[in-house]
């Protein structure tokens, strides 16, 4: 990270506590590496990890000297967390309050934290938060309106997720245009199996989909977003659904994959559209007009907007998603640009005619170079102070 | 009704079944007159009504015979009713089905039509439904990203309300502007106690923020509006409630007297919020911003928005309400006329400055007037039919 972000070895740890778990190394330049192995806890999972960073084939460092800080990408910062920050006792202390809030992420994050500073004890632990760049929303957009109490006793907000991903494409696309994102108004698309949107302005997130949970907002994979909460009601009453099962149906069986009856990817979903399937057809029209609705909002919000980003796998390669998106949208000052748009899959580029006063990009996302930039810079700065 | 619609009277029954029943009679240029008495069931309820109707007093007709037709206010026509309708066998069979999906509403409407088809056996009763306006959205407008079969088996899908409200005034004001509503898009904002927004492009509700039921959408007196599915359940595991009492909790909890602790009407927030009140200030702040956002999400529903109208108790008399909502919505072509706002309260007036680009008005809306003219001509189309 000294010079310039290199990436060295990405990988995955998967099926933790499961019978048989999964390893994955990419080293860049070398050959990748996968192993089916039980892998009883967390532990034994980040083992797995630091001994293939040191690996004599697949490694791409010598010793665990080498590494000077860790990075964690922990789901809920609260409202204590407005930005990224090195973990120490006070810090894990509020990121365990937090699993209250967030009781399927927070402690996994906290095993990742507790067995790194067991395993690498003598350097910084950082926290990136999903949360922390929302926390500049005005009371407007966070506040529900329910008892006030749940928010002054219980902390329900709209918190908002996907941060470390909206703080990053919305400075990169201005830059590519030349143009400096705290001037502008921009919103972000991150559009992928989970998905949000995010209106940014003077760089600052103002509001965003996502709110208490991840499950608020746009159609997602299998979360289904905006519903009526009365309707929810309804079938819960009506299926003598439980809390778990209210949870599970809104999660795990909606979205795309409730709206299709089990299909969840939007490349099989536009295949399906394009041969005239009806439910694919419904779906695909769902998930577009919702995100069109947000972004007329959030130019409601704004009072303007002047560049439109579309992020996430979808964001980054549905041509198709893209264009229903941006195609009708000429009142927001969207000219759009049918041919750059089918041009361009999985890179930067801009979607709208060179004249346009709203500017529309599609632009890659990078979470973990998110975490590893914050992580590079609060460890030096870090570093620093325990030296002076 | 006949050459002009002319009121006679208006009123209400109130607290039927309870041990003390409140009866209200307003004659037009006569002595209004109001009695405290048991009324045991709606039959005893209507009969107070025609009894009145009749009196020497009070009375604006002399005899049963000069009722032509009854007008019935049905609050959910499901799919099936896509306008005001004659109530026959079939009809009226279908209203029963639909106690299902509005259990609250429709049975007090059907023993309203029992009782006057028995007191009044020889008139046609007409059905006007709050949902049948909407019946022209879009499947992507109406579709939850729910599994399917809840739609095509329990017919759950956005009908949204108030639709007698969304499309009297919306020819109102174009009308008033030497427009024809048909041919421009309108964004309608009923704001009461209740509240919900339509858009209307070509004359025809394409979206509208109550759902399945009329919870969704806007922060109302007492109801949540757009509520993440997920904090609903956090907050009932959390204090195990039950299917009746989260309902209890959006219904008659939430909203603008859940954010205040209690106070429910727009008057005491606005002026809680000139005093510097915290609680009655962000109350204000929530209902405003919804409103605006779904101004924003409309205008990109329908590529763009022409005209604005502000009805209902709030939309018609809360100035600063409106001046919150219109003030900074120039990017939506809203060239926001303060003065005017500041001289209408409860009358129809444009409030942009004249060559506004998208023009706002406040429109005074007559709900039981579309009934009535509805019913009377339904009446005189089913007599015709009757004779011939």
């Amino acid at each position: 990270m000294a010079n310039n972000a290199e990436l060295l070895a990405k990988g995955l740890v998967e099926r933790i506590g499961l019978e048989m778990g999964v390893f994955t190394h990419k080293p860049e330049g070398k050959e990748n590496y996968k192993t089916e192995t039980p892998i009883g806890d967390h532990e034994v999972g980040i083992e797995l990890v630091l001994n293939a960073l040191m690996d004599a084939k697949h490694g791409v460092i010598s010793t665990l000297n080498e590494i000077g800080a860790v990075g964690h990408r922990v789901a809920h910062g609260g409202e204590f967390f407005t930005k990224s920050t090195v973990i120490k006792e006070c810090e894990r202390a509020e990121i365990e309050k937090l699993c209250e809030l967030a009781p399927l992420h927070n402690p996994a994050s906290l095993l990742g934290i507790d067995v790194m500073t067991k395993l690498l004890p003598n350097i910084p632990q950082v926290g990136v938060f999903d949360t922390s760049f929302h926390q500049t929303m005005p009371k407007e957009a966070y506040l529900y309106a329910i008892p006030y109490k749940y928010y002054t006793e219980d902390k329900i907000r709209r918190y908002g997720f996907h941060g470390t991903s909206h703080k990053f494409v919305a400075p990169k696309a201005a830059n590519l245009l030349g143009k400096n994102h705290e001037d502008i108004k921009i919103i972000v698309c991150h559009l992928g199996n989970g998905a949000s949107i995010c209106a940014i302005k003077n760089g600052k997130s103002v509001d965003t989909s996502m709110g208490f949970t991840p499950v608020e907002g746009l159609v997602m994979g299998t979360r289904c977003g905006d519903l009526d909460s009365g309707a929810l009601i309804y079938i819960a009453e009506k299926e003598n659904l439980n809390y778990k099962e209210m949870n599970t149906l809104i999660n795990k069986k909606s979205g795309l994959c409730g709206l299709t009856n089990g299909t969840v990817d939007m490349r099989d979903i536009s295949k399906g559209r394009n041969e005239g399937n009806e439910l694919m057809t419904n779906a695909f029209d769902c998930f577009a007009y919702r995100v069109k609705k947000y972004i007329g909002a959030y130019a409601a919000a704004m009072n303007g907007v002047d560049l439109i980003v579309m992020t996430g796998g979808i964001g980054e390669n549905a041509k198709d998603m893209r264009e229903a998106i941006l195609k009708d949208l000429s009142f927001f000052g969207v000219d759009y640009d049918a041919d750059a748009n089918r041009k361009c899959q999985g890179e930067d580029a801009v979607l709208t005619k060179p004249d346009s006063k709203t500017i529309a990009m599609t632009i890659t996302t990078n979470e973990e170079l998110v975490i590893a930039t914050d992580t590079y810079q609060l460890a030096k700065k870090f570093n620093e102070s325990m030296i002076h």
